[in-house]
């Protein structure tokens, strides 16, 4: 590691030297100062990169395994990890995120297991799959946000004659990582074929500010597992609407978003991941941003673009892209332009970690 | 105050004692134990008393006074207090509560304010006034719950050419004994006349589980000012229809309830205030309850009774009653039976004083 | 209630009125237009008065008392309560607080009881008192802070030949408005005669930043039951000595402070009262400072002055005053000039009503 | 991954599949099916292990660094890393937590940085060392626990002609996988040679149960810096002789332990890594015990053993030892035994990840 002048003090190589680093190998030791600047580097430098991914190259990808690889028991989910270039050989997204792209076919059932790794999928497209979360099925529509936090039982079913992807999102890195995690199967098949409209966690916590007398109880992860796009596009919608009238209800100007909550608490809908949506005027562009901690996007709806890293990279309906810690970037609208996002904020500030710069401020 | 042996030491009454207690007077001193007993009870016992107040009382009395008392600047609400007969001459329902019925005529402003003070109004039937928080135009209809949390501007207008009474309910009586508040007068008139179905506030928030990115501050009162009946209802029809799927839903067998909370904590929508809905079905009997602090109910529909420290007292909608601190009551409903609930248990819960006792358990 | 220029709105008295009026008061209904100026006044204006009770006056009663008054079951405690003159006929020293001088003749024994209501005692001279708490006995020292807090069991014995007198402090009056205390019998002596220096509690935690593995659960208020003039004089003694080296210390220039605090939280050592001590350099004078709540200070060593809403009182060791809530007060000090001070400030905090202001600030 | 009866569903391999395979490698795509079982084991399987490090083989390897290796700008810090032999080439003792025994020549000074990273000193033996946070000069002894929680500036001068060597621990693995890690040069020498027995910060907080009015503001680490030896002690002597008089005051029996605490919180000192001090009687053996996330041990006095995953490994004045996430451990006391525990805890609690078993319960 060396100071601003360039200077760094380290020891002149010598027979005794060498003698001494052989000693610290045998005795499992090894010294700090010669490795100092990699593990404390000045800012987060992450061996993640910037990434990437087109819609129109994952899900050809995915229905082609539709075709040649069967989902159940062992293999247990039909999913295509996005394995960020920089993370190799691990199929991490980034150094504490999974994400990947799950294809079901017509009429299959993911089998039931549960682990401790917090977990939730997107829909960019499609419909007619249920996910069963602790028995409870849990319709997946276009738009919609479906929780399964940890350690609950879930399986996924395709009632239609139609396939279905969607987008996965864990913790699963920083679980390994961290040596966090339990695994356990459970039924071969879902517990609960229902195809009901509402699952039983919305009908008892959907209602904007009531909560159930059964649910007093503060819970770590949100007890409502399926946020809707019906709320979602009407809350954005609305504070589009409210910035036209002159009221403070946006982000930034021309920019939209929401956090979806723990409806006990307020807070993150898990301890380890945030999910939010975004939604840009056409013609808007956010200013440069740079956060601890990583994020991935996903363009729901519209043309725009992502410039990362100094890079721009035009974005279209189901792309994806990571911006790992303290990478800048701002995002450019063309069209009306919707992106879900979601990042490991939530470990950033639990832990006193978080720092946010934005360009102009 | 004796002993369970009916013993109790005092001293002897001499010359001497009532001349140390001449002493005392002159001073600003008086001795503890000769008023233990009252001060320090067994249980809570208070001053306020169990009472019930029949709709088809109040709402005559409140026309009347549409006729003779005008509403303006000085007396500011055509309100009408329920004052509990044991904490005469306040117009108390109780040591820490504030109820009144307030009656607004055909096209009447009630002046703008603030003060300290958190309040909320229930509407039990009518509609057509809005009351405007902060410049918030909020429609006031059947069944809503709408907040004025401590020290927002708030006024009421009546849009229509009927008059409409509605239920206040504050925390008049523990700000005034406890010296903490500050009163504020506002503009004469309201100041927005527009009469939206929505408003900001819900505009920005009433979306189960999302939360707008530019609110993520923590507020110490709910954000969100209007509670819609069409959701409370909602919300107690599903827990009714799950209990009959044999699923954990009700607070207990036949008994559905809510509690309106903040949204950016999932805690009581005030903090001194809590609000509730509860619903039973017909034939339902709630097992005698005793808490710590003071609660008031009024029927929103439906028929049915309350034993009201032993007695039964016939219910219909409209009536209200209000249980003091440890007095035993229970509900019993004759027909699906519907009741707002409101009571200072943040209170209580928030300095450690909560106890509650609910027969065989 | 008049507006700024004067006016109040209220209605024409005629016959019709005086029937309205008769038909409330039948029906325990109460208008709010002829009492809103009381009920909602402009800025605080507490029933208390400001007052100031002299150590000369206190102790010679409490004396005399001593002479005339047995202690023992049913009287339960020798003790002289501060009576604010504006909250007459009640004993309190404001609508929250109680104050007491409380006296234990040689070898007396005050028998145990436990209430909800929280307690402490502070100690302006003497020793040679030990009390029970819980079965733990608390040796009660000149400078001491001890806390009995809710529902503890607790009596006092004074195992020496002198009688001593200290000050206790309770939550009675809010406790007895708002309906929430519950009180209980102990042995008629105390449970333990044993005269440790120091309390098991302190054996377990009385250690700066070390808690017990034993003790991990947090709790309501303070297991340390004892805070020993020691380290509360060393505490204040370096903050001065910072301030001499130019460190970042002291609350105000000249002015030393400590806060008594819960280990298990950090915050304060019981719900409803906040326990401080404050040290003046000779010469200090603090800013005028008018918070909501009502606070109490005993003067424990040194001489000077408070001046209370305008009017200056001298001070000496022993005299006790009360500022009820939003009556400015400011301190002057002769000497060097310690001062123990109580409030109910985390009643006001927790609920949302805190305000402050400060002179020039 | 298989499943309980050995079953795998995977695809069969064909040339389509193996076509399909290289797509996804292409796209930086990854198959979940086939790294399951890695990824998401059924109980923690760290890659570190557990391990034990002789203080007999560190000391004179430390020693020797101090003849052959500078200290200054660049490299920093004379400290050699506790590598675990599972996590090579990675100088981490577990995947959270960095352990370095570093040694300090007589009058060397180390020079100031700051960085994220939360780190914490422990002094096994000797003395004569000041660390210097954020300008406040600290002493290092013999069972002083010192703070250097994240982003504070920090650098050690030897005042004496001896060297010294002690315990460092941080987050440096955990920061720089989840890169959050800044670093800051700051100056070449430390800013205040003083030698004062006391820092500053322990003049402010080191008072039981004393807060400065000052420091009323909560913070994310312990302001307290120091931790001092003379305190540990007495707390787990007097938990003992509790427990001999037969009082609850012990972590088991024979079994007593303090945890290091933030005075502003009551929590953990550092968002990230927890501090404990045990001490069993001579002849008690612990339970064995599994918890999520690693752990590290110092012994400080006395002889013994840990069973480690099953393997008895005899212990002395300070050997160290590591416990990986869910492996069994449990402690054996020849003698009165004294160790220092580090862990990860305060990460798995406020993550929502931490689980424990204890055989027998």
């Amino acid at each position: 590691m060396k100071d601003d002048k360039g200077h760094s003090m380290q020891p002149e190589d010598t027979p005794e030297l060498r003698e001494l680093y052989a000693g610290f190998e045998k005795l499992s030791l090894m010294p700090l100062w010669t490795q100092l600047g990699d593990l404390m580097p000045v800012h987060p430098k992450s061996n993640a990169v910037p990434h990437v991914w087109k819609w129109a190259d994952l899900l050809p990808l995915a229905e082609k395994s539709g075709e040649l690889v069967p989902v159940g028991r062992g293999g247990e989910r039909r999913a295509l990890g996005l394995a960020n270039p920089g993370l190799a050989p691990n199929a991490y997204i980034s150094p504490t995120l999974w994400a990947a792209i799950q294809y079901l076919g017509p009429r299959e059932t993911a089998p039931e297991h549960r682990h401790s790794q917090n977990a939730f999928r997107f829909v960019v497209e499609g419909e007619g799959v249920w996910t069963v979360v602790d028995g409870d099925p849990v319709r997946m529509s276009r738009g919609d946000l479906l929780l399964t936090p940890g350690w609950r039982f879930h399986g996924h079913h395709n009632d239609t004659d139609q396939p279905m992807a969607w987008i996965d999102g864990l913790d699963i890195p920083f679980s390994r990582q961290n040596d966090v995690g339990f695994f356990e199967f459970g039924s071969d098949r879902v517990t609960d074929y229902a195809t009901p409209n509402f699952s039983r966690g919305e009908r008892l916590w959907a209602y904007p500010g009531l909560r159930p007398l059964s649910g007093l109880q503060d819970t770590v992860s949100s007890p409502l597992a399926a946020f809707r796009w019906e709320f979602t596009d009407r809350a954005l919608t609305e504070q589009l609407l409210l910035e036209d009238e002159g009221q403070p209800a946006t982000f930034g100007p021309g920019h939209a978003g929401i956090r979806y909550v723990n409806p006990t608490t307020g807070g993150d809908v898990m301890p380890t991941i945030r999910c939010e949506f975004h939604r840009l005027r056409e013609g808007t562009e956010t200013p440069v941003r740079q956060e601890v901690g990583s994020t991935v996007f996903q363009v729901f709806e519209g043309r725009g673009a992502v410039v990362l890293n100094g890079e721009l990279r035009k974005l279209e309906k189901g792309d994806m892209f990571v911006a790992p810690s303290w990478i800048p970037w701002s995002l450019q609208a063309e069209t009306q332009f919707d992106l879900f996002r979601f990042s490991d904020a939530p470990i950033m500030e639990r832990l006193g970690f978080m720092r946010t710069k934005v360009a102009g401020q």
